[in-house]
């Protein structure tokens, strides 16, 4: 598992993908490593939910983008890979402020990758969700 | 299982619960019945992936939505409940235009509330995505 | 989404299937329809747990035949399925006694196929569980 | 996240629990720490499927066995913890054998505790299966 594109093709690459989504709704790529990649999202007040704590899609949509990062990191920019399911488990309140997600490949097949994604803030200790990601890969089947 | 609040009175508490939230990210509730709520979201472009389709976070986001007013439709405005976990499955990719979410309360408890979603766009007997999402309802604990 | 198999050629294939398998964990289809079949398990005291309710393992593996049951049903016994992620909401403990479960395609891919299960034992208005269950199809890569 | 119980106190609550189990269906502890448990299931020939790989619902099983026991580590034998949610990833086929589980606590809270758990056989390295589970302790609330 060793990753084929850098930090800033990824960050390139999915701020071409989005050019419609809002600053605050698109995640950095911070570091890409062996079945590895750590983003960071920082939130707008869009983003709150009502207690003043990051919102539910929110924090999924970073879970997403993060497995979606880990599998192109390994796989290359020419497939079109989408989700088929994502399982998030709320962990604990999420306190504004910027969000890191670590996104680990458990299984990169032909057709399907499976990540699973740590989110937390201050602590990596104490995340905030976990999410299991399951990826479909099409190209492989042709 | 018989709700005591009306699409109305769930649409204003929705507005003022996500006061920053965009027009297009705040589905409509549009119907609720006995363990049931169907609700509405018209996405806009910034709710979009590559591919011209809408994208994971918003239908995700919805199906949370159309959990959160199903629950609260049946046990009232006081309580605040609080999504655990949400699972959900991509079926088909979801064409540009409205997406109806129908949200089906399996189990009521005094803690713990179990909703299936359903999302579609032209027919029912396609859905876009199904989702199951818990809610913890901490009123009870008290 | 017609079936090609009636629940007798389901029922001789998943008995060789599982020539090891001890009758009360093996499940009786009962009828199939399009999308559609029903299972049935009358579990043995090995399959309760603590309370005298029948045990999750045992459930889960109802879901999961059930599932099995409607894709095989609508494939033929030709293609080997395997499950790729089951997720399994326990709603209610069950009562010791037969245990009913409908499952029903949601989306029938050529390499994936998505189904939801209920599980129920004196009413299908209260079921005892849900699963969503994803198989891949392995055949349809070659 | 301190354990207040021992692998041999927990082996011997697990035997006296499910008194009719067969003992392949039986995981062993084989350590506990901070947040942490590990199992080791030895199957039989009941256990496996098609393919002569260990069977679905028997894993889903290890899990769950495996889950029970770190919360209970944590929260000791008085309080009747019951599974709400267990959602399993199959990422490869599991060769007949030992399977070990490590289950660790993402959350332990008053009400709601969430597993993760890795089943492997030859390599942690490598898992066959990975859960999320959640654990609903009933005994918090009152």
């Amino acid at each position: 598992m060793t990753p084929c594109l850098t930090p800033d093709e990824l960050n390139q690459f999915l701020r071409a993908a989005f050019p419609d989504r809002a600053d605050q709704d698109l995640a950095q790529v911070l570091a890409v490593g062996p079945g590895h990649a750590q983003l960071r999202l920082v939130p707008g007040k869009a983003n709150l939910r009502p207690g003043g704590i990051v919102s539910g899609p929110t924090l999924m949509g970073l879970a997403d983008s993060a497995a979606y990062a880990v599998v192109l990191a390994h796989i290359g920019l020419v497939a079109m890979a989408v989700t088929s399911q994502l399982n998030y488990s709320f962990l604990r309140g999420c306190d504004f402020g910027p969000v890191t997600a670590d996104a680990q490949l458990l299984r990169l097949g032909r057709r399907l990758a499976v990540v699973d994604v740590r989110l937390w803030t201050s602590s990596a200790e104490r995340p905030v969700g976990q999410a299991s990601v399951t990826y479909a890969i099409p190209g492989a089947a042709q």
